[in-house]
């Protein structure tokens, strides 16, 4: 038995109809009738102590209630003193005259402002709007609820002050020298949604020119997540990172950052594939970035579409467009592959789709499709381990330790490949392999996550 | 009878004396004895309630108890949610999926990032830390402490979220350029100790070149407070703000803005000193600013220098540097005059040296003595009036409406001159006048202010 955790507007439509006749037929109909009425479907289902038994299903439009949410809150976050004032005492210690001497001891020694300031516990997220989300070029303004959503993640799951700087530039230089003038303020800072190949120039620079440490989730983070699904569907399928061949469907920050990692981790090969197919060393018409991946991957030089790359190879990742993928492009890999379709909102592949055309593990980037692979499982945790460390730069060591700590904070299985969002094992197991990267880790004593009862519920109908 | 509110460290001496013996003798040696210990001390006294009628004198090091706060709390402010995000369900919603539509809404219309984010509540605190309170230019790093000050001080009193840029340059141009490039994420922008004469430029430039109001605090929020301090102290002694001769020392960006609004106020001269003595039209030596000011203020074209031009002036307003103002100098201004020595840590002149030597009314900037003029009664009220009106420009209009509207918050007498920061009428007042400024007002309606216990103690000891 349980209750509804809050109230949903809406009701999609009210079933008198006990458990008992929730067969597994009734179930799969009724999802594929409704999947497709918004890019945002849900199905929530629980008990109504209102009458007794009474099952109801609700369509949760996320579009609909996100805009609702954000209207009534008027943005998400804000701004709380840690200290008390509610005296002139209290004035005269958080601000004049006391404040003096806490200037003047940072004046004399500049690291003092980590120990005296929130300094050592700020990210500045910074990002120009022009590939927010899936959604592309819609301007700083537009980017805002994104980085407010960041912050937000950064506080609840790692305890980190993440402040949005959405930014009216779209100029390299201009963006290098703003995230240098920001410097003495923040701990670090996450580039986002900022558009390739700008990102590579202003991520590699600040890398070189910043003191503090940088990092950009749409590479960095979309890549050791990526790498971490890989893993667990090794250990899920029992086969070896070594002996797969993976194809990238999508060469943009992510794509690119993704392959490099793979490569950097040993896989057998790696195919990139963009809007004109494969990328091999010396293809004409790629910028320097490509140039650059091409010479280490695509080692027998294959040319040709998406579909012809595929054959062949163990692995899919996608981060590219919607429903690109056929089944007959599944059917044409290597036996039991491996499907990430990850682009938002509608994957490359449906799940469902996959499965049926040979997949023996399927993720995509979706909250409300299992084995969601999501950043946010990366960024708390890596910016809480550099801070607790002090490490300015993430290596791909470190970028293949984080990715193995968010593997290893479950037993995966199948359905379940990934840890959710909120398992406290992924952010004390990274801070953890930042801080002691070459101890010997046993993740047995790791909590076993609680599924949601409304998932627990769901599955037990489902199967 | 009253109880501490807190626990201070280190008591000065403990005297088991009965408080009958406390003698306005008794008080007064002490505290010329002890007054000069550290630069900022502070007498407390209370009931003990472990030694009963037990008066303890505790020493307040400003400085030392400040940097222990900063070290304890590490800096001011955190960032917090303002939604809940507990289920996974709360993430598809304040996050992805659910937030591409709110960005897709922000895309389609830039204005909604007032509505849908925490914009319009956002104010960013800039500073390039050239002029960091009395102290001067100790970088950006060191003037943290004061922004974070400053946002607890805006969130406190106004519920606005202000956020800490501390950045690294000092250049014109470059922090221009870097103001327009964070307009999307802010309502509002208030620069912070940059030293004159490039805040004259950046906060020009500014007003005419950003969306969103620009408020320069060293300039406008001092002069606003200090017209307030005047209207107050005319009130205390019935006399005309238009009789008033006033003499300014120090032209930088406090004692420029203080002139060009006093002026406005239609004091009846207004005469400011630099080092080189009275600024007078085409004195040699001056930057374009001085020259500006010089062709609206010192009527008689008054030469000499800090002595000389304070015979026959009404107000002296000191914005410069500690105990350059001797009682010979109070002597030879009109009789009764009222003397701001605003200087931080160490007034112009002490107030008892002041009263002694003629004053009527004195105030300082300092918290710890009577009178405080201070600029925390200005800006969160000044942005929450702004924010709720949509007004984008500070006229000399509002600037002269809003010191009116500070100074009516209380009923002044000559020792209680100005509300304090806790003051609830003081934001009420600015608000409402910045929102409505053609209605008629009453004061009378405004709360009386509670002083603090200790505070009637003392005086009740003290008289």
């Amino acid at each position: 038995m349980f209750y509804p955790k809050k109230n949903y507007i809406e009701p999609f439509f009210k079933s008198p109809c006990p458990p008992a006749l929730l067969s597994r037929e009734w179930f799969d109909t009724f999802i594929r009738v409704h999947r497709h009425t918004t890019q945002f479907d849900k199905l929530i289902l629980y008990h109504n102590t209102d009458h007794d038994q009474e099952v109801i299903f609700q369509h949760m439009d996320y579009s609909k209630q996100s805009i609702e949410l954000h209207l009534r809150s008027r943005g998400k976050i804000e701004i709380r003193s840690k200290v008390s004032i509610t005296t002139k005492e209290d004035l005269s210690l958080a601000y004049t005259p006391g404040v003096a001497a806490v200037c003047t001891e940072i004046g004399l020694n500049k690291e003092k402002s980590y120990t005296l300031t929130n300094r050592a516990n700020q990210v500045a997220v910074v990002s120009d709007g022009t590939a927010i989300l899936g959604l592309g070029d819609l301007g700083p303004e537009a980017a805002m609820p994104v980085m407010e959503g960041k912050a937000i993640i950064f506080k609840e799951f790692a305890d980190i002050d993440a402040i949005p700087l959405c930014i009216n530039s779209t100029d390299v230089e201009e963006i290098i020298k703003f995230c240098k003038m920001i410097e003495p303020s923040f701990a670090g800072i996450n580039l986002e949604d900022i558009s390739a190949p700008r990102c590579f120039e202003i991520f590699e620079r600040l890398e070189e020119e910043l003191s503090i440490p940088v990092f950009h989730d749409d590479q960095d983070g979309t890549a050791i997540v990526t790498l971490a699904a890989i893993i667990n569907a090794c250990r899920v399928t029992g086969r070896n990172i070594e002996d797969l061949s993976v194809i990238i469907n999508g060469a943009g920050a992510a794509g690119i950052a993704i392959a490099r990692l793979l490569m950097h981790a040993k896989v057998k090969d790696v195919v990139l594939v963009d809007t004109q197919g494969a990328i091999y060393e010396g293809r004409p018409g790629m910028n320097s970035i490509k140039q650059g991946i091409a010479a280490i991957t695509n080692k027998a030089m294959h040319s040709g579409d998406l579909q012809s790359s595929m054959v062949g190879t163990d692995v899919f990742v996608g981060v590219s467009v919607g429903n690109i993928v056929t089944p007959a492009m599944v059917e044409g890999m290597n036996p039991s592959p491996f499907i990430f379709a990850m682009a938002n909102p509608e994957p490359e592949i449906m799940p469902d789709l996959a499965y049926k055309a040979g997949a023996s593990v399927v993720g995509t980037g979706r909250s409300d499709l299992p084995n969601q692979v999501n950043n946010a499982l990366v960024f708390p945790g890596l910016f809480k381990g550099l801070f607790v460390s002090g490490i300015k730069k993430v290596t791909p060591e470190i970028k293949m330790a984080v990715a193995t700590s968010i593997a290893y904070s479950i037993e995966p299985t199948r359905d379940h490949l990934m840890p959710t969002a909120f398992n406290k094992n992924v952010v004390r197991n990274i801070v953890d392999v930042i801080s002691n990267p070459d101890e010997k880790r046993n993740y047995a004593n790791n909590e076993p996550e609680e599924l949601e009862e409304l998932e627990v519920l769901v599955n037990s109908l489902l199967n």
